[in-house]
């Protein structure tokens, strides 16, 4: 399903097309991990590097299922390096630019791997995160994202916020679609918000969101942890580090986003 | 000097010069912290927003000191949130292109900071780096800004790898002026790479660069930590975080980079 759901198709020199699928939205709002998906699948098709290195994306408005264009900017097109930026326009208006550094990436283990493992219990001691989890909000992504909780953290969610501003958890495609650098920028904004876990629920819109790509990720489960250090003049900061199913660290994330401004009630228990 | 260096003059609509100064070099290039400045003050000017609160940059190719243009567009001009893309122009070619979200801060202590404290001995038990501290290769970016290493990591940098790919100091204007969002943006990219303490001396020439701005620092020092944590494919990755003098986390930053092809040799101890 990623595949066609972030297919494009070439309309011009440097610009695509897209269809914009519905299915991939957390309440009334498409992923903004998703959403990153064609315009970096058109970016290595513009350049012909094989792998994103580093994607920063600015979320503008809010993009809705159906038709968007992709127009590619080639900034540096080395043999080694290239630089794009590419912006979604969506009914005349810009909805997200991404800066797309694009090189060749391996599957070796890091030379230097100095960041903290991930302790997780195993998938199925982890609890999934279904698409009807929030009452009056369809989380679909979660039909195509199996985002899976380490059990502390599942209470935290619910409505027991611990402070910690962590989450910790795995994360596969549901159609079994092995990692690769596109899934790992979904994984990387999969996940609730860390704000959570300091009992502010709601919507916490994505301003600058940044993930670097380290190496190609081994088949299988990704082990996924989330961190945010600070809340301060209405926004906070999330960091995301992926490992694959072999250990090796394949992806971080760093996002900036703003804090729900109005409390919402915490979602239920089930 | 900061001001006179990093002037603009509006020459149209959304359109400014600058002089890009030569004496914020190390070695034979600019430092990517200073060519920050400028663009980030053309942002603001064009769109009226007081402070930076995200800058991604893509360090495209090495402008020289003297003459360029910048071209802002401004994506999103809301009320709270501005988001524009400024491209700093030299003989006709894109040296860099920043991403900068702008918006209005202010220096209270943030609501939640979870982020460690960054212990350093006083400022006058560190060693500042000198800007003839490496023979044959001028680090002139000293003369303006005075980056003070704790002393176990002032022997790492100067041929004693010890491997941690972190590094601490403190980090001040040479000329006495008090720290704001700009000088952060300039402190976060003054220190020697962290692949020094792994023995991998030489340019390590950073490719895209983000910087959180949280609060406004308080007058005085800076404290600086900043750690790796991958190095693979050629890439590695670089955090750096900032407290002002009240200890008050000021700003995050992270980059990626090539490390050096060529082995160099290790600075000397001097």
């Amino acid at each position: 399903m990623l595949e066609i759901h972030t297919e494009i198709r070439e309309t011009g020199p440097d610009r695509y097309a897209t269809l914009i699928d519905g299915g991939w939205a957390i309440g009334s709002s498409l992923n903004g991990g998703y959403l990153q998906l064609p315009v970096v699948r058109a970016v290595l098709a513009a350049e012909g590097h094989p792998h994103p290195v580093a994607v920063t994306t600015d979320y503008l408005q809010a993009p809705h299922a159906g038709e968007a264009e992709i127009v590619v900017e080639r900034l540096r097109t080395g043999k080694t390096i290239g630089t794009s930026r590419a912006t979604l326009i969506q009914d005349g208006q810009p909805c997200l630019v991404s800066s797309v550094v694009t090189s060749t990436l391996d599957s070796n283990a890091p030379d230097v791997d100095l960041a903290p493992p991930i302790e997780l219990p195993s998938p199925d001691q982890c609890t999934r995160i279904r698409s009807d989890v929030m009452p009056g909000t369809n989380l679909a992504l979660m039909d195509h994202v199996d985002v899976r909780l380490a059990p502390e953290f599942a209470n935290v969610v619910r409505g027991r916020p611990d402070g910690s501003m962590a989450l910790r958890g795995w994360v596969r495609m549901v159609d079994g679609r092995d990692p690769d650098p596109l899934v790992c920028l979904l994984a990387a904004d999969a996940f609730p918000p860390v704000t959570f876990t300091i009992g502010r629920y709601g919507w916490a819109p994505t301003v600058q969101l940044t993930t670097y790509l380290r190496v190609l990720p081994a088949p299988g489960w990704l082990r996924c942890e989330l961190r945010g250090r600070v809340l301060a003049n209405g926004w906070f900061d999330e960091d995301c580090t992926i490992r694959d199913s072999a250990g090796r660290l394949v992806a971080q994330s760093r996002q900036i986003a703003r804090i729900p401004r109005v409390p919402t009630p915490s979602p239920t228990e089930n």
